[in-house]
């Protein structure tokens, strides 16, 4: 018995989701069926990161316990020729049988798009989120830092974590711009943020919290105010799936 | 009766091109539909550049006269509400009546958008043409820089086209690449090119032999030769539509 590493890449859109459930389309349902297609075996997978429904992914990692004789890294490919078009596997690699995608130490790599625009663009509009406003960057940097470093991050989880501690380390948090070619002076924002680990909702919570920031109806002192007090009606709206992707997951 | 200049931006994957046709949805078709709703006339459409199938837009033109009382300006905001979401119209403004987007001088700019990774990344699919290979750049600007100027670009053109004469000027033409953050080292390459007009599949003929030229199986000497002769089959193939992008229209 091997245990298999898997990167997987995928356009979250039409999906209810990561995690398998009986009566809705997800990533890792599709990603079980092709495996048990391919390799003739029941087997079960373990998902690094379970996206919600919407968000995209360039490297959420699986792994999967198997007999097969498949040299591992060929599997990434044989997989694909199972698999729907908006999903693909990057990468198949054998690892050891105690690596564990959720229990093993990493870090994560997120990133929000942001369309900053009078008027939607469509070939944006499935990867990101259209705000109207003209958003003020040196205040969404300045909030950005507030969370950099160890802080509990109560106030930027949704209900129903049950997570243990909400103490997490944010080791990078980035606001960049891009100009875009066409439309009334329009900016793409992209918020890329790196830690340990996430809360529930927490890249969304942050990225709709530096946004109205941004929109100048929010203040970093208050963001800084929900940091320590915690509460999560002091931080901003969850910032809807579509803008957000998770880029890699590095252990 | 005045007559109104939009600015129009379309993801093409779900359409049928740009001009209007009896049994198939088309980018025209919507917009003269929302136009008749909006504006409760019949109105007749001139667009500046009829994309084919699957091909997007940043910024499309199009004219229609009208007696509307609705300010030329608010035409644009006004006619979203009556649009499907994969297009929007950017800008509304009144131009002279004997502006024609077709006829009156102008400087396109397209790009195309080339995918070199090993593995198909998912939300790259709906707008770039994914090839397996690794593109050498430094040959495909050296092959890229025999299109600049004036030339009869016969090779470069698709049977069907009715115009007279071939002869196009390139202004300017760059091929630009982009890291990839996830991807096994893999490049997002783009193909920028402004001219004063296009020949019917100009642009992805020439992105089809720049593409063979960046994996070697097609020399910069080939591309020259292909120009001076004027045989289509001397050049490449026609690239596929969704990695074309009409980016913006300068009268």
């Amino acid at each position: 018995m091997k245990r298999i590493r898997l990167i997987v890449a995928y356009d979250g859109t039409d999906y209810c989701g990561w995690q398998i459930q009986d009566n809705a389309v997800t990533i890792e349902g599709e990603l079980h069926h092709a495996l048990c297609e391919l390799l003739k075996e029941e087997i079960q997978i373990i998902g690094a990161s379970r996206t919600d429904s919407g968000v995209h992914a360039m490297g959420n990692v699986a792994v999967f316990d198997t007999e097969t004789k498949i040299p591992p890294e060929k599997i990434a490919i044989a997989l694909n020729h199972y698999l729907p078009e908006d999903i693909r596997v990057q990468y198949s690699e054998e690892v050891s049988t105690d690596f564990h995608p959720r229990f093993c130490d990493s870090k994560k790599t997120y990133e929000y798009t942001i369309l900053a625009t009078a008027i939607a663009v469509p070939v944006w509009r499935r990867y990101s989120y259209h705000v109207y406003y003209e958003l003020n960057l040196t205040k969404m940097r300045e909030a950005a830092a507030c969370f950099m470093g160890t802080h509990d991050f109560s106030a930027f989880c949704s209900a129903g974590s049950q997570v243990r501690s909400k103490v997490r380390t944010i080791e990078d948090i980035a606001v960049q711009e891009e100009p875009l070619f066409y439309g009334n002076g329009g900016k793409i924002i992209k918020l890329r943020v790196s830690g340990n680990g996430f809360l529930y909702n927490m890249v969304r919570i942050i990225a709709g919290t530096l946004i109205e920031v941004g929109m100048g109806k929010r203040t970093v002192e208050q963001v800084q105010d929900a940091l320590e007090n915690g509460k999560r009606q002091l931080a901003g709206p969850t910032a809807p799936p579509q803008g957000l992707m998770l880029l890699e997951i590095k252990y």
